[in-house]
């Protein structure tokens, strides 16, 4: 099998690249090519791999390589919501133009060689969002109407809407997967709106204080990074029949109030690690995250087998685990809880 | 006032420009200025008119007229489902790709200029439909979920989605409007798989003897041209608040089953007339017509005033009416009635 990830060096990406890798298959097939196709250059383990073929560079440049024939592609690369807040033209770009690209040029290769690939489009619950029209529901499910009140939001439940339409004609077999705000990721804060998510575990173990944008009794769907990758592939490997129908799904989030996850911090990692994290209210943010989902349901992942994460507390222990074993991760990550 | 009709030299487009000009004015404002941009030149009557300046080619073009700054845009341009479905390019091309360079045209006028113009998006109740993981309700309101299933219908979607995000952004002041099917039409049939619709009224009105493609029983949202139009304008001229968020409501419909709208035929213009059709299953298209709204309810619309014709009587008696005072009725039309 050849497999393609768009935004396969980003966070997410990578570890997706990485577990398919591991593996070797999908599917039961074998995977001989992992092409990783990102705006930036592949952490230097995954190129190590022989398996693995690097496309760095902007996918709106990459239409001959969409069109040379996957088995499966996961389509990951996507401008930020924080980003497409900033920059309108950006957005439109890397998330609108650059889906239609690949969708486009996968359409055309799906022509020449009569067979489409399967594809799994990581969409977010980032589509969902309250609408005087529209009020949302205290669980946003799968079959929530979205009113995104974002352009990354807007710009996802397009694809997600082309994606289905594709299926459809036949040109791929595609299958829209919503993701639930990720924590909890390495490395420095990103344009994302829901950073901060990550910020207040990641920084106090580092043993750098931080601050909480929003109040305590702010809740949201979170998924770790390990739960979130388990998704997408099972999502790819699930039968048409079994993913039921085009429309997207969302993957499983555990619901949890800011406040239980520094309460979860603590029991992880002590008193001394949670007082790191003082409350700041950042009205720009807190306005953001106020339309966000409080919480989500997913039927359709629940009858595929997916489970959201065990419990927050599962959440800090495979960021602290990940810290110790995995690439990308700095080695100062656990300062804080020496 | 500078208003722009895209789509103005079609049926639709051409009637809601004849009820501007009549009008003199929307809002209380003046229309100086009623620009005419279509594939196709704009009827005789109108290009008569001082007001009126046409356009005629592809959207793709324009994009300096578009630039030009308008206080008012109707976006009605589009090409039908049936064209979409034999031609996915055209599709994407003529919908998806015209709206974008339409809004974005816009949005540059609107940060140049600093005033917004309000903006009617002529969205359609193809966007709704059944999907495995989402069954559509007997009747369709402004909050059901769409899943549709046809290009056209996701077309109208994704571009209802834009309209709200460049609304969110204040680039435009955007309302999308679902247009039920609209019937009855003048002249030939065309592209659209609804066509039958008018066509079981249209030829025998004219002495013809046509074939209804679908069961007796199937049932669907319609509405006149005149309503339409009026619901057209009536959205335009709502406040924000009026209007009620961002989202797309349901221009309202007669829900009516075929048996009913040849009922109403034979009670308007006899029983001669109503044998001239016969049924004649076409499985294609009512495999489409299986997949759309058997009804809808709306309201949203019906909060801004707006009522669905009395009864599908008066919606041929519209019509009726129609041939013999209107520009773009064929001399022959009601030979059938003679």
């Amino acid at each position: 099998m050849r497999i393609l990830i768009t935004g396969g060096a980003g966070f997410l990406g990578a570890r997706l690249a990485r577990e398919i890798l591991k593996r070797g298959q999908l599917n039961g097939q074998s995977v001989s090519e992992l092409v990783i196709a990102d705006l930036f250059h592949a952490p230097a383990d995954l190129l190590a791999d022989p398996r693995v073929k690097g496309h760095a560079g902007p996918m709106l440049e990459q239409a001959q390589l969409f069109k040379s024939g996957f088995d499966g592609v996961f389509h990951l690369a996507s401008a930020v919501s924080g980003e497409c807040e900033l920059d309108f033209d950006l957005g439109l770009r890397s998330n609108v133009d650059s889906s239609r690209l690949l969708l486009d040029s996968i359409r055309a290769s799906t022509e020449r060689l009569g067979k489409a690939p399967r594809l799994v489009f990581a969409s977010s619950v980032a589509v969902f969002g309250p609408d005087a029209a529209n009020p949302m529901p205290a669980l946003v499910a799968d079959t929530t109407l979205p009113t995104p009140q974002t352009s990354y939001g807007t710009h996802k439940l397009m694809i997600e809407y082309m994606v289905a339409d594709y299926t459809r004609k036949g040109y791929i077999d595609g299958r829209a997967a919503r993701l639930m705000t990720v924590a909890v990721r390495p490395g420095k804060p990103n344009g994302a709106a829901s950073s901060f998510f990550s910020g207040i575990i990641r920084e106090p173990l580092a043993g750098t204080a931080t601050t909480c944008p929003v109040d305590a009794h702010v809740s949201h769907p979170i998924s770790s990074p390990g739960t979130t990758v388990h998704g997408l592939i099972t999502v790819f490997e699930a039968s048409r029949e079994a993913f039921g129908g085009r429309m997207a799904l969302n993957l499983p989030g555990l619901n949890v109030k800011v406040s239980d996850m520094l309460a979860a911090l603590e029991k992880v990692a002590g008193p001394a690690v949670r007082a790191r994290v003082t409350f700041q209210k950042d009205e720009r943010i807190a306005a953001i995250v106020d339309n966000w989902a409080k919480g989500c349901t997913f039927e359709r992942a629940h009858a595929l087998g997916l489970r959201a994460d065990a419990s927050y507390e599962a959440i800090i222990e495979q960021y602290i685990e990940d810290c110790k074993t995995r690439p990308g991760y700095p080695a100062e990550a656990l300062n804080g809880l020496k």
